[in-house]
């Protein structure tokens, strides 16, 4: 993996670069779609490509190693092959929705024994076993496994989590030092800082995960619960300390107006299940504001999904008829919005860059946040 | 509306011809998916279009009385302007729903009392009503209004059925000349030829509706449970006596094998919720036989959805990941074999068109049918 910076925002701390995976290109600052168990929902990869402009996409661990398993996955060569998305792949280390999905999980220094959410199967994640799992799911950028700290956190936990994360990372960069990759192209691996909320950890931890010279480094444990204000200060603290030259990802983040702000304070890299989930509730991300498509006001409004919409659902469905369909309960509205979102995701990123290039960035989403937040 | 035939089989009782609506052309034998809601579940319209290549979709009047309703419906200006398809639509007139779906109907001579399976609110379908509600929904072709006698029906239960229905259809035709069509396109109304099981009951409603001379007829109340032979045998008995020269439309029917015999006794015209319903369960439609995609067998099979398949799902995806995509109940399971099944159903229909054409439909349908109903 190669990452090449290519400008930084003159007023303020945005940055526009390049990844190169053996998978192809990715143009920073990126927003990747959420593809949970090897599929983003409701959308075709067709779709994914053609008309959201995806240029890399999520897997969770937790779910592939489940479903279908890894006998499966090794079977077929890996996600790319399993799923036919060729493009770039990031697979989290399943730390995440091991303590927010599985049932009675227990943590030790050696790792985390779980059951699984689906069966009951019991399970042990250890740094050592999501290493070889994610060299077997294949991703072209695998994640350290972590324990993510909930929110709120007590000092003394956060601080005891901070070390055991720690301590786990070096199991992770030993054990990914020891294998190879399986399919014959490269993989990285992308530690990642914790700390909670509290200043003086994120501090610590950063400069720890600094020190380990990654391909790239992800800022975990933020966008649970914690107010905007503290996931922007703490995001602030970290980029100030990762370094310059590797991509930096926010992980979980966010809402169009977090994206903003984390690309302002020099984040590189964001994922989310905002767009898609909230796209099967209704809610839909537009330049103007926020449309909540279930309202009876949008029943009689026959006019295109957003004018200024980027993907052809915007053009192809009216208000009306997209309202109708989440009332119904129909398949086709997850569809519809789904790709709404995740084109006006991958738009504002791709514009971020274009306004970042050309130096007018920072009033463009001081604009733009405002603009955004409203409910239309 | 126009019907034009254009070829007859000479080894069975196939045609061949083309229906010419004002929002173009059917090619006969057709087949309609189902767009209950105004919306082929999981299906865009793009893909109904490109990929499946639909000719004509139908809409449930039932469905769209109750949800969006008239006033949301005639404001957009029809269900082509509402839903985006701007080729042909078909619309049922409800009485199959009205005595399937809707809670404590009561029948009279002067129409259907039914409660909403929505919210239980009260509605009353009439002929007359129905009408005015074809109408307002604008589709190319409407559906008389008709009881659709159950399996088994006892005998005296079916003729007095068949009484009502035949009183019910002049009803619907005096309405259906004395209005006109809203939004300046034109309407055929399709009369529906009942008599459950009985000979002399289908032999009887065939010569009354033949007798009304409408631009195409239907034949209802089979594919509702009874043995195939005797769908069979009340088809061809009602093909014999409907107009030669007038599209015929069997209601409701039903799977490949279904289809091809209904052509070979002289049907034009098919619809059912087969291709998508037993999608999103999994069951796979192709010339080799059906495929149930649970099946453990498919758990690695690597290999392309259908090779013969004629829509880029049977190209994109395997059968491993979709076996994979339905274990979790995932959307993108319902899309693709829905896309796979629908254009698989209309593969089959153009094929037979060409078979007829080439003088070769006869043979070629008996291996079909055989081939068609292995378990793979």
């Amino acid at each position: 993996m190669k990452f090449t910076l290519q400008h930084n925002d003159p007023n303020s701390k945005a940055r526009v670069g390049i990844i190169e995976t053996d998978h192809g290109k990715i143009q920073t600052p990126i927003f990747m779609p959420v593809g949970t168990a090897g599929t983003v929902k409701a959308v075709h990869q067709r779709e994914l490509k053609d008309d959201i402009k995806a240029q890399i996409i999520l897997g969770n661990t937790y779910h592939l190693y489940l479903r279908p398993g890894l006998d499966v996955l090794e079977a077929a060569g890996g996600l790319h092959k399993f799923n036919g998305w060729d493009k770039p792949i990031l697979t989290d280390s399943g730390g995440y929705q091991v303590f927010s999905l599985a049932n009675s999980r227990k943590l030790t220094e050696e790792g985390a024994m779980f059951k699984s959410h689906i069966d009951g199967s019991k399970h042990l994640f250890t740094p050592e076993r999501v290493m070889d799992i994610e060299r077997i799911i294949g991703a072209d950028i695998m994640m350290a496994f972590d324990e993510c700290t909930p929110y709120p956190c007590d000092y003394n936990y956060a601080k005891n989590s901070l070390g055991l994360t720690h301590r786990w990372l070096d199991r992770c960069i030993n054990r990914f030092n020891e294998t190879e990759p399986k399919y014959g192209y490269s993989q990285a691996l992308f530690p990642i800082v914790q700390g909670s909320v509290y200043k003086d950890l994120r501090i610590q931890s950063a400069e720890y995960i600094a020190s380990k010279n990654a391909e790239g480094n992800a800022i975990g444990g933020l966008s649970v619960g914690e107010p905007a204000e503290d996931m922007y200060e703490m995001t602030e603290l970290v980029c100030d300390i990762l370094p310059k030259d590797k991509p930096r990802y926010l992980m979980g983040v966010g809402t169009p107006m977090n994206i903003l702000e984390g690309i302002a304070l020099g984040v590189d890299m964001f994922d989310c299940v905002m767009p898609t989930r909230n796209a099967r509730h209704g809610l839909l991300f537009t330049q103007n504001g926020i449309i909540n498509i279930k309202n009876e006001k949008w029943k009689s409004d026959f006019s295109i999904l957003d004018e200024n919409g980027t993907s052809y659902v915007d053009k192809e469905y009216t208000k009306a008829y997209l309202r109708h369909l989440l009332v119904c309960n129909e398949y086709l509205a997850a569809q519809i919005a789904s790709i709404h979102n995740l084109a006006f995701y991958l738009w504002l990123v791709t514009e971020a860059r274009k306004q970042i290039i050309a130096g007018t960035f920072y009033d463009w989403k001081n604009k733009m946040v405002k603009q955004m937040a409203q409910r239309l």
